[in-house]
């Protein structure tokens, strides 16, 4: 079957860590089409891969399968999930790095900490617990390559995802930050991610602006940008706009906005209504 | 049909960008083949990119669609083009990414200057206007996702390049530099590229040396070397030789050439006809 | 035919070179599977090639094709061969980058030294000696593109060895590092890599480690670690375990042991017999 695994991991291509996982696919589904989304998320860095993971999905072909090893409790407790959504499957760690994917399925934040929540009836979820279909023998350190690699590929063909393990209702999200109005006419929010170009990305989305067209300033540190541009080739200077993925990202003209401001993930983004 | 779609980009392998692209090419033609040329364009470096395809792309099979995202002008008014040569198509912004594949139809430099070039008649274009085939919503700030991989997916099913815009005559092609004579005896080069392994790649080409066996010295700030090697592997210390694309090389033996003679893309490389 | 063909190199992807060759091969055999296995070998590290490729060989499908290409002496005298194993085929240069492929079919350490040794029955090679399938003109600086890949990819299509040169019955290894007893309670290994994490992986195997459940101390540096781990994730600090490629491993919970212990490849592990 010519179904779609993606890998996201924490391994970098300095390693042979993700060619083991896909020698183990090809070895299970030959005609299986395998895509790299990540391996630079920074080690054990769960909410960068959750956010990662969020904007390429939704992009590919239904019933594609994504495949997360961002896995600090390997070979704990920690539970392995498969977690079925009507777009697509994925397998990986309980431990939060599908929030982002779950959220969607909330209206509002589902949770202020670390925990598990109820899921919706959307979505089926299934504890990997039956070793039949594992490398054998299962190493304690790398359950990419001898767990979540071999379950992707028999999933790719076509198992039902209870023939793993038992179906669960409950999944582990991490308490994702919202922007948030410290006044009537300031908004707060955070950076979630720096990408390539320096952009940074913030939590804030279109819809948590106001919808009519009044003017707004962007702060972020000691600096303030007026309004906000459609392309990044607009004005000159700091410009802030609405990104490919849907959140308010600010950008530097021809230069990295990261370096410039000396921005980190999770620093403050203001936006305050009217003009600067 | 299994055709093949290249991707070369300056969006890095650490965001999931490329991914997003892919997701959107596999869900038009699942039998396509993605092959990655490069993300490792420095941000906005059209002239890099324009380099790097011009070594990959008569390498692959014909008909082979290569999709080029240095994008600086994305959701400003440059075009979005597709190019069709004997060879290959390519999908890209027309912003001179394209000028060394265009080049190879010129016998001599086509301009002075960032530009706009009348196409031979062995070429063919069309600006992508017909937002058919497009992702919906698009996105401003990326046609990559939305129009470049959408466009490049369904050429690859045997689309005519006119199913998505109107022809054009003439396409922006940068200022490529050549190597010139300042006197009967020295040609002046300038590095074009310096590789992984530290190699100056240059601009000139083994047929922009004297074809007669002669003694030449090749000059690299303050160093010399004699005559040109065949290996890298011969001699020892800083060589030159014809490099895998045709290009002269400055290489250092079981070292970094462009580190230890701190060297930079632009700089200058002169051949001096005779002994040092 | 649906083979799968691996690529590992020092080239980076950086560069087009590793794209090169994927188009060669797709040229030859458009049905063929690529996988990445690694292109951050460090410049002409044989060694560190030869470790990588074995930590994943094994877990891809019998009859992979794997190609090799760190090649420092690219166009001298050194041969460049196929090499059939029971499990799969290799094509690289004969400088050493199969040593731990062939290490697994003798009983104690082959060589001392940079050596050719004659092979055991289970083992067939041919030097690539027959022009008919490389590419036509053959660079003297890059072998990858113009020999292994067009070699591999007619090998993928079904034909012998032998069609590509004679047999021969000696191939180049590397003095592969074996821990040794330097006194009757304390072993003495070397780091052989260091992975993305930082994780020290030496050259123990638990095999070489005393089969009886009696404690052990691992010191490297300053540091002592009293016995082994079975994940990354119990204690606290320092830690030690046998990983998932068989190897005892030194670890820092939630951190980076190789830039807090400042270890090196080369650097030495002691395994003390008793308690600390």
């Amino acid at each position: 079957m010519s179904a779609i695994i993606t890998l996201t991991t924490d391994f970098s291509l300095a390693d042979a860590y993700v060619a083991a996982m896909k020698g183990v696919i090809l070895g299970i589904n030959p005609e299986v089409k395998l895509v790299d989304i990540c391996h630079s998320i920074k080690p054990q860095n769960i909410s960068q891969a959750a956010f990662i993971l969020s904007t390429a999905y939704k992009f590919f072909p239904q019933r594609t399968i994504h495949v997360v090893v961002v896995d600090p409790g390997v070979g704990t407790e920690r539970r392995a999930i498969i977690l079925r959504t009507p777009l697509a499957d994925f397998v990986a760690p309980d431990n939060g790095v599908l929030s982002y994917v779950i959220q969607d399925f909330y209206q509002t934040p589902p949770v202020e900490q670390l925990q598990p929540i109820e899921l919706p009836p959307e979505l089926e979820a299934v504890a990997i617990t039956n070793p039949e279909f594992w490398q054998s023998p299962v190493s304690a350190t790398f359950h990419g390559r001898d767990i979540f690699a071999p379950v992707a590929a028999r999933l790719s063909l076509g198992s039902p995802p209870t023939d793993f393990g038992e179906t669960i209702t409950s999944l582990t999200v991490l308490p994702l930050t919202h922007p948030y109005w410290v006044q009537d006419d300031i908004l707060v929010g955070h950076i979630l991610h720096i990408d390539n170009f320096g952009n940074l990305i913030t939590n804030i989305k279109s819809e948590d602006l106001p919808a009519t067209k009044q003017a707004i300033t962007i702060e972020v540190g000691s600096h303030s940008i007026s309004g906000l541009n459609r392309t990044y080739e607009e004005g000159k200077g700091l410009l802030a706009l609405i990104g490919s993925s849907g959140y308010l990202e600010v950008s530097l003209k021809e230069g990295n906005a990261s370096t410039f401001l000396n921005a980190e993930v999770g620093g403050k983004v203001k936006i305050r209504l009217g003009n600067q």
